[in-house]
């Protein structure tokens, strides 16, 4: 199925078995074998990308394969689940080239043994005008206690890893980049390669009510997993963690705290925590290394309310974002 | 991610979360969370299809959505497991209609229920040129009992299900109905429509040395899984089920023989069985209501000899095919 120069089963042999499972069969079979863990449930995540729509053709290659593997590791990571595997789905366009493919691979192994998620299987094809990749991954939880998006209360306190609008100012700086333009190498990478919070599942697990991962924004997604648990939100805007690049940014333009909070690409964990469990939660994301901050809490109105540092609340629908 | 005229949110709502397994959460989760029966093996296998390549862009909706379920479906019933969900990735063109989503998604949903396979999640996206289907099955076994593609053994019997060729006669009677010409109608539908083996998963799970579903044509694929068992292998070609219409097309040009052996698209299984299992394996299938027929068997040198009619071998390459 696949196209020139090289067949699909050298292309596999060469750049894609050496990050197959063990009992993947060397990717030779028509498909593979996995032994899950007993008494546990999987989670099972998918997310497609697309050239020119979810990253630019142009970006480095290897990048463009972790940025789609960690896409779907921050979603297990979200739902506290341990990573098992990847299948990937592989559309090469027109006229790509071998070099192409082993920088692609050699980034997708690397990640594939930092983050122990090794390849399963998958499918090659030509997709004659651009590069689309499709990623299905599967971790585990024990059973019955994968973290929902809709399992918070009133009056838990909701908290994000990490640092918020890296992703989003990122793309305007790789964007820079691209025209020739300087720009904040730092935001570059944190776009194209986030940084997926597995570490954090297992203090999830342990404590949280709720949990989805960031990648449409903030607010956007705050209001999603407010509206799953039946709640509204308050998320005050000073508590926000923000890069020291993205402090800077909205130093010289304001304007950019609205873009930080309501960009994609984050790919860090908001989650609910049970006022009661917030220190031990604390506790438990200090001793994986992980960052995390109080944003806000979730509410028994249904309103979604964003507080200011000036004390004025700002309404925030869904998607869009209006002062008043 | 999703493009007008609906939302992603509504698309997913209206359209695939009344195919979702019961414990996917609705799909309204980033993931769905899937709880392996006990002592069991998974068996993954992924299945990209591309408009204009995999399928025409004009062929009917609903068979696009069956025929990518049903490749999954069909790599699954060769490793002798049982179906327990899919996840779809769905990359739709610019000016995609609802009318075409509400087609593809009601014959989704039915192969859905009729092979017991429901929805696990999913990701929809812009594809501007063309329509991209990625379809992960995941199925399970016994422990430690998926039947592989490597195992046969010399003298092994190979039998095929159904009858050769009519993936690949129907593509060309597709393409003449496409033309306005006249096409015969049951092999353009056996082309669309491939009919998966599921029913003799059970069959080959009990009997098979090695299995593999034929999906790049006969001759191809068996010299793979007599490859891989480190064989070689003898097909009578007199004893290659054919259907009626196959054999009336061959009837009036014999050429056509080469490619019903040769093309893709049958998704029948292909099988090796130990001599003294070949009763027992004949009985399993015959309860299962799917006709096999015993097609030559697996040698111990590494020759792959198709033996015609005439008594003359005919020496066939991996995939190429000469008379000598």
């Amino acid at each position: 199925m696949s196209n020139a120069p090289l067949g699909e089963f050298e292309l596999i042999a060469r750049y894609f078995a050496p990050m197959a499972a063990a009992d993947a069969l060397g990717l030779i079979d028509d498909a593979a074998v996995m032994t899950p863990p007993p008494g546990c449930d999987l989670v099972l995540t998918k997310d497609a990308l697309v050239a020119g729509i979810h990253f630019f053709p142009d970006d480095p290659p290897a990048t463009i394969a972790q940025k789609a593997l960690r896409a779907n590791l921050s979603d297990l990571a979200a739902k506290g689940a341990t990573p098992l595997g990847f299948l990937l789905g592989l559309g090469l366009p027109e006229g790509w080239q071998e070099g192409w493919l082993a920088a692609f691979a050699a980034g997708l192994k690397q990640d594939s043994e930092d983050f122990a998620c090794p390849l399963y299987g998958g499918d090659t094809v030509k997709s004659p005008e651009r590069l689309v990749l499709s990623v299905t991954a599967i971790g585990v939880v024990p059973h019955g206690r994968m973290v929902r998006r809709g399992g918070g209360q009133p009056d838990d306190i909701l908290y994000v890893s990490g640092t918020i609008g890296d992703g989003a100012l990122g793309l305007i700086e790789r964007d820079k980049q691209r025209r020739g333009l300087p720009a904040d190498e730092w935001l570059v990478r944190r776009y194209l390669v986030p940084e997926p919070r597995n570490g954090l599942a297992h203090a999830l697990l342990q404590h949280a009510s709720a949990a989805m991962d960031i990648s449409d924004g903030l607010i956007g997604d705050a209001t999603k997993m407010a509206a799953a648990s039946g709640c509204g939100l308050v998320i005050e805007a000073i508590r926000v963690p923000l890069s020291g690049s993205v402090k800077l940014a909205i130093a010289m333009n304001p304007d950019l705290f609205e873009t930080a909070i309501t960009g994609g690409d984050d790919y860090e964990i908001l989650c609910a925590v049970p006022p009661d469990a917030g220190a031990a939660f604390e506790a438990a994301a200090k001793a994986a290394g992980i960052a995390v901050a109080a944003i806000g809490h979730l509410t028994e109105s249904c309103a979604v309310v964003i507080r200011g540092s000036d004390g004025a609340d700002m309404i925030v629908g869904a998607r869009s974002f209006r002062h008043f």
